[in-house]
């Protein structure tokens, strides 16, 4: 099942840690890495992420792996390019967090004999490069592969066991239930981040947070190029999510007008015990990162 | 400057912790623990939080300085039924998170020469009771003490020293300057998190969740009825600062639904870019629990 030789193309934190954490597990023997950036390709390099780094997709060579792990928005685009220069039968996969336009968009574009199985590892943050890959970055960590009915199955089998062998927890769903439910749990929250620190106004008043502000903040450093293609690419279910959010600011913003402590008190404790329903049904907690090694 | 013997009433995650760290730097002699629940005094006593535990404000005996860490709308309620039985010249000091109403209400409530300091600690979590309070809590956490003209100076030097002896960064804000800030910082997280666990509708989609999710909802599981007491005595600050965050997720809504490109990514590049002037001027890193004692 071990890929002789995969190509990566975007090689950052999910790139990156995957060329890392496959090759260090035996699952991938030699990695190309392909980028826009010299600087992050010779990152790549120096911490032994891939063996060789090509700039120009031409340069792509023989591979039995495509992994492309680039904007979502790009993944079709990208791979129109490189497909003269990549033999028929090459598994082509993609890291993105939308799957419905993605898997869509590469269907419409690859003939048959040209196997793709969409993916995606849910494992970012606002970190990004080269130089923030972990060979640990997917263990535990929920990874969705969207086949259709148009996925070769021993593709996905290979796919599937790739993500299994860096420890991903490995489920299947459609494009589409994917996307509606990243758009609660990943995309809307990231809307939050932006907008909870577009609304402070005063910096200075940062001096003043605690964990809670810190924490729901985070990921709004995450990079702007990856999150308005995100955003765009799975509009519909992001404004579904948005508006069902917002609706429920709206019923704490009435009840606190109202001074209703009753109404309020009912919202919080519905909210608690659903936080905890939720939690018990969560990813396991990811490893430390004291336990890379 | 050292306090003989300190009443904590409500010895929870902060009046716990704070006990627990004052004896440890021999800023207070002996403490009396006073609450609700016999069996979270029971922990205290076991995990040498407190000396004593009386379970009857009118049995608190002779203090030189009494915390009250009660919900913030039972302040000056559990005030007006110690007072009698606490000698003049006490110190009193809070650790609420809101201060105007709670400031006014305790000025109106005491007579000259019952000294009250205003103080906030900024270390809060979603955990809760004795057994979660740690001797580090407060070590390089904000600790805002809000004194008007009515407050004595030397009481409040006295209870400045004791939040830097225990490792807080004092500063000194107005009720209402302190107020304005925490909607934002503190309050307004809380109400997004609720917000968005009461949003997610199925439960298992939890299952899919990152870091972006955890996070921002984290702090969903802080206990009910000390945020329904905050919201509503902080009600003006915190319907602000929802109403100017919902003005933001309505950009971004407008953004995606219109898909454009252009606008959504000079929303995303600014809130990054403010994300990280905040960051710059945000709170020093807290210790990691490992260096705790």
């Amino acid at each position: 099942m071990r890929f002789e030789r995969a190509a990566i193309v975007g090689v950052g934190l999910i790139g990156g840690s995957l060329a890392l954490a496959a090759r260090q597990a035996g699952l991938i023997g030699e990695v190309v890495g392909i980028g826009r950036s010299q600087q992050n390709l010779d990152v790549a390099r120096a911490r032994g992420l891939i063996d060789r780094a090509v700039a120009d997709l031409a340069d792509v060579g023989a591979v039995d792996l495509v992994v492309l792990a680039v904007p979502v928005r790009s993944t079709a685009s990208v791979m129109r390019t490189l497909l003269p220069h990549v033999r028929p039968g090459t598994i082509v996969t993609d890291v993105g967090s939308v799957k419905g336009e993605v898997v869509a968009a590469m269907e419409a574009l690859l003939p048959a004999g040209r196997p793709f199985v969409g993916a995606h590892p849910i494992a970012g943050s606002e970190r990004a490069g080269a130089a923030e890959a972990r060979a640990d970055l997917f263990r535990g960590a929920p990874c969705i592969l969207t086949p259709t009915s148009r996925t070769p199955r021993p593709a996905l089998a290979r796919v599937r066991a790739l993500w299994e062998g860096v420890g991903a927890r490995v489920d299947e769903m459609t494009p589409e239930a994917h996307d509606r439910a990243l758009a609660f749990v990943s995309h809307l929250p990231h809307v939050v981040a932006y907008a909870l620190v577009r609304g402070l106004g005063d910096p200075g008043l940062a001096a003043l947070a605690g964990g809670s502000w810190r924490d729901a903040t985070r990921v709004a450093e995450s990079r702007a190029e990856l999150w308005c293609d995100i955003l765009l690419a799975n509009a519909d279910a992001v404004v579904a999510a948005t508006e069902s959010f917002a609706a429920e600011v709206e019923r704490f913003r009435q009840a606190v007008v109202a001074g209703d402590a009753a109404a309020l008190t009912a919202l919080l404790e519905e909210a608690t015990s659903a936080r905890q329903r939720q939690s018990a049904l969560a990813a396991v907690p990811r490893p430390a990162k004291a336990r890379e090694p």
